[in-house]
């Protein structure tokens, strides 16, 4: 197990779905750092399962609860621990996983790898350990405060937002449920998720990430290159299956000649297809990338598969039904980006 | 700097590409491997540049000096220390980006990072680095004789290779300079690098890796899953823009109940959309991802660029032409790959 | 701030001695180890203070709650959790040394070095932090539990227990208060830290650790060497001043002629001035070392010190009184080489 | 196997004593430190073999190779690859130890957990790798020129160099054969390991180091503190038994009220039993310790030991006889210090 992100500003973080309580160690924090913890609920509610039909319906009031490394609002430069008690697991939920793998869930590798597991609630697998990383990301964003950054959900399934970032209002983001900053396209996307839901379905999207105002100099050639941290960084979420910064795959197609960008006599770019990031540290230009995310594979509909025996069941979804991961996800990119960052920014002092 | 990749088997390099020598540290291979210095050879080859017309034709033998960690033909547990010469850098070349910036090239980052350059063939930045990689890669290999990794040029431009891997013969690979297994995609794509390099111009694709027998159980949740390894390791590479595994991007169109990979009785699944790993975790079953490289920035064309003082300079591309990368990063690819599975392979033991 | 302990078995803390909580994560721990809390606690009960009139009379209960990673009774891989709630802090009784500097304890380079420090009763500088410790290493027993870790006092000031360990019975050490085995010197140990208290005084000593069992082959050479880890663990605690294994200082007066260790048939040695490391590595002999604790620097006399702004001021000792820290550092002592002897094993596996 | 060594200006080594070369990799210097190459010659000269009559009379030139990192004189914040050739092995010397155990050496351990092991010379045991150390202090010293190193032979059996440091001309270390700074102890410990040379035999002694002009604040609480970082570095040396600093073990047989430092109104102390650390943390004053070293375990006499199959043999060294490894140890616990210290302070920055 390798519970521990980053290398100067880490994050090592525990906890089960069902277990009392999730929670983490923030080190390399420096000290001085005046903590708003308002801020911090803020983006911890952000994230939380219950807050709409289109996600889980789970309720958990997710208040984080800081035990060191504040003394009197600031920060001391010593580990900030901290814990968020579940309130509303339900152990009784779980007993039709306890012998049998779901499809496309970790049950089955985790009882290879490890042999012991709490299957309650997916575990560790759970995407509730996600709740400690809002918290990282939440102190992260506190420490880096010049560093702007904004995550939307840019496609669900096949609707695309088709816009260019440069063109979206990102205060709008917050405005509706799928997380998307342009209105129009957000209706479409909570029409095509609230259809899979009441279909007991699922679906895919991605996330779109967009960083502004960075120094130039941040990241470390030749392997902690800063799109490469960003990239462990998030596919290290459940469900992410893809990463392309900048021109991403779509840049694979180009010519040379069209994909350079030219330099402006300041040192900026006219195009910006490198994304901010030139043998991997920022040039001081927005860095963006876009983050795909599978269909959640709890549906509420019966599926086949194996016990721990090899014997053929059928298993049908049961619990909270979350059809769409992908609005939950946005302060999740936008958490490990800000400790990716504060990371490289504390490194390159 | 970060010059170490990997937690148990690591490399750790150094090297200029105009600079004597080239060269690294592997530490963490277990003892008593046999190691073949024939095939560890035949990688460097594969890799290294003036293969033919359509890569760039600086002419290096890349003969690697094993130094140490290796007795009687057999690792010793001990650090295994290389050196590869630079033979024929050629230092005059590069008097025209000493006080200019490559368009899309690392020179203005590392300038305003460092302070201090090695302008000469883009020093630290060069691709020339990657040949350490396939020593480390190849080394690996033959610490994890049974798994087999093999990747491939799978596009180039806007033209794709769309057979999936199940159906390519991978012993082809080698039988073409494009390195695709399907040989009459493969002579679409030779004539489409032939005519971007005609223009002095450079063209992106990319590279699919297949990764076969690997054991349940490898990789570290939850910051050091297989699938973020793998990633970041790719992301890297020079050039590359984008990594995908599995269902990567097209994954996030889907359904879940289109997506999830449904048991066979064996612990084995129907369909493997989730490209061979759970929860971070190989569960058997075939690994595979996409990587995307975009066109490489040096053209043999006139650009406009800025000097040091800001000043507008036009630029000419000079010395070697490297119309398309993505041939010669095959090999590479796979070497990560096979680092990364090296590591958690013995991680795991 | 580094906050964690180990490689692979890793301990990351945090707390405060007046904060809410203190507590850690012990990631690395290996899946399907049964876990005896009651021998956690037992662990705990031997650190904590207040257990005699020679240390320090806080009271704290050191319940540990554990909060993750272990299911059913057994270790389940996943990073295990814990929080030791601060029940008796005082803050009122810490005022003076708000804005002064108490000599030869970590004040002044901590204000210096953070600028923002939590003052009241020594914040993250208190040996508080040592009961995190204690739960690492009875987790890190429970991994290992065929290696036999026993501590004890060796030395009060200038009075020596003179026996060799092999004359000592170890299920003696837990029968008197200041943890010698031998109940004769233990006695005047007693008598000793009791006339020290009397004066408001302190006094120094020594711990003698010898490990048995210990399996041929752990300890990671060059830079990782077992006895390397062990003294940097033990000289991680607070007053500790020197370091020695084997025949340590003395062996630095010996001939080769005299201190090699001669073989017997089967691989053992008929001396063992080596300490049972040779090259970094454990050869299967008893494993000894002593660590040196420096008189603790709270007494309860009026010392000359400065304040803040430079200007001397007399400060007096407040609050609770350790006479000698040394009793209570042997299950501290043994905490910490356990859990460098897991994480070797588990490395060497 | 573990061969790096520190966090951010980290070194990792290679070489055996008899491969072709050894060398390594200083990863994480800063950009733009002038490299003064005949100063690093000059310290690889204090430590190479062959210096005089009381030392191993192996000739090695010992002459760096540098590879890259540094260009126009200066490094450019990438990483520093180097070598040294070995020039005089002799292989044919060490077939006596092929198949038998050395006293006191780590043979018998290495070929436990290895299998696999280069005999010849001791192979990655061979004190050879200190070279590999000298470069990276000298390399580190560079970066900190503030800092001011001396050490000195301190001991040599029971022959002590009584006086402080503090009156002690450390410009005259370099001025005798064991470079003990006072000329008349000098004189008599040279005289002492002549007659241990004479007898076939070997002795031990000590080195203590000083570090002087430390800025406040460098090393790392609670598990990277600076004391523990360089006790770790010293035990990493070879046949080093102990480690001690401030007061190290003559304190812990003093009283609180007498070992207190205490304060001038300047943030200095009156004494200094401290060593210059608090808390883990420099605090501005001198640091100083010493370091235990047993004789070497190499002597030219008969001794007993067995084969790889358990037989009893005679064993007689052969080849290089070094009486006290002590004096050659001065500038390797030189470089390690420099190190550590490079390293926390660029931590620090």
């Amino acid at each position: 197990m390798s519970n521990t992100f980053g290398k100067i500003f880490t994050l090592t973080t525990f906890g089960e779905s069902h277990g009392e309580a999730i929670g983490g160690v923030i080190d390399g924090c420096p000290a001085g750092i005046e903590i708003d913890l308002a801020a911090i609920q803020q983006e911890m509610d952000r994230r939380k399962p219950g807050q709409s039909k289109i996600v889980t319906q789970r309720k958990e009031p997710d208040a984080v609860r800081f035990l060191s490394g504040i003394f009197e609002g600031k920060t001391t430069g010593t580990s900030i621990g901290f814990i968020i008690e579940n309130v509303h697991q339900r152990s009784n939920d779980y007993s039709h996983i306890k012998d049998s793998y779901r499809p496309s869930h970790a049950d089955y590798t985790y009882d290879k790898k490890y042999g012991n597991r709490d299957y309650r609630g997916g575990g560790r697998t759970s995407a509730r350990e996600t709740a400690n990383w809002v918290v990282g990301g939440a102190v992260a964003k506190q420490a880096i405060p010049s560093i702007k950054i904004n995550a939307y959900t840019s496609s669900v399934g096949d609707l695309f937002l088709e816009k260019p970032y440069q063109d979206l209002d990102f205060s709008k983001t917050e405005d509706n449920i799928v997380r998307c900053p342009d209105p129009i396209i957000a209706e479409e996307m909570i029409a095509k998720i609230d259809n899979v839901r009441k279909e007991g379905d699922t679906i895919g999207g991605t996330v779109t990430c967009v960083i502004q105002n960075v120094p130039v100099g941040l990241g470390e050639p030749i392997f902690d290159k800063l799109h490469a941290q960003l990239g462990k960084a998030m596919l290290s979420i459940n469900a992410v299956k893809g990463f392309e910064y900048g021109s991403g795959f779509c840049g694979a197609k180009m010519k040379g000649s069209d994909h350079n960008d030219i330099f402006n006599e300041d040192g900026s770019t006219k195009s910006n297809l490198s994304g901010g990031i030139q043998g991997g540290i920022s040039n001081g230009m927005d860095i963006y990338f876009r983050v795909a995310f599978k269909p959640v594979a709890t549906i509420m509909q019966p599926q086949q598969t194996i016990d721990k025996d090899g014997n053929i069941v059928e298993m049908m979804g049961k619990g909270r039904h979350d059809p769409c991961v992908v609005p939950r996800a946005v302060p999740i990119v936008e958490a490990l980006a800000a400790m990716v960052l504060a990371d490289f920014t504390i490194l390159n002092k």
